[in-house]
């Protein structure tokens, strides 16, 4: 997929947002949703995306929602960092397939890293344990201040 | 480096924002200052910084500033778009050395991608020469918009 195209809202987020699809959450306020990444690149791998969006990527977003975005996912990173207490954590963005874009609805990682633990390939470990996910979620949840 | 520290005023992006170091500079505002990295993962590859902040990282920020300062790396991130026409664009930023840290005052990679191509190592491919990152800025800042 390159960087054009219209948003389809047929995407995996886009049914998460509406309910139609299940998602480990973490948190969530008028702006933004949080959940865990189904295929995790380090444990606590989460994602934060615009609730009330069509914007595919960064290029498109409208910069009021941006703004409100990137301020969901300092304190989502803030309550990772305290529940997981990572040595490091990275927190990026794709926009279109060449960057590693999977899911066209604008989203933010945040990936937790430990020194001397190497980066999982995105979906390389296979799909994450659901219960699994729901505890880390329940832990970065109870950090969210 | 970990997560946790106080500003040091030393770090090279401090050194540019005072002018005691040399930058190909792309574009500044009230906000932030663009400028390319000397050790490109990729052509192309654009930094984006607050101007006047005392934050390491994305945790210690003030959230006007980092606001302030996601609209900056949207807009240059449409203007690396516009200017070298990418199959892909990668934004990512870094908190602690083991995440991939190595200034300490936050900064915003805008990282082009395309098709077949493979992301450098930062710092593998050695730095940059100053004379075409300087053309490659201002073909960025002509697309400023």
């Amino acid at each position: 997929m390159s960087l054009d195209g219209t948003y389809d809202d047929g995407n995996i987020f886009a049914k998460i947002l509406r309910g139609e699809a299940p998602a480990a959450r973490v948190f969530e306020d008028d702006h933004v949703l949080a959940f865990m990444d189904v295929f995790p690149q380090s444990r606590g791998h989460t994602l934060v995306i615009p609730k009330h969006s069509v914007a595919r990527n960064l290029l498109d977003e409208d910069p009021g929602v941006l703004a409100n975005v990137i301020l969901g996912v300092q304190r989502v990173t803030r309550a990772v960092r305290a529940a997981l207490n990572p040595d490091g954590i990275v927190v990026t963005q794709f926009n279109g397939a060449p960057a590693g874009q999977t899911v066209y609805h604008l989203h933010f990682h945040i990936i937790p890293r430990w020194e001397g633990v190497a980066l999982g390939r995105h979906g390389a470990g296979g799909m994450a344990d659901p219960g699994e996910l729901k505890v880390l979620a329940a832990e970065i949840a109870a950090k969210i201040s």
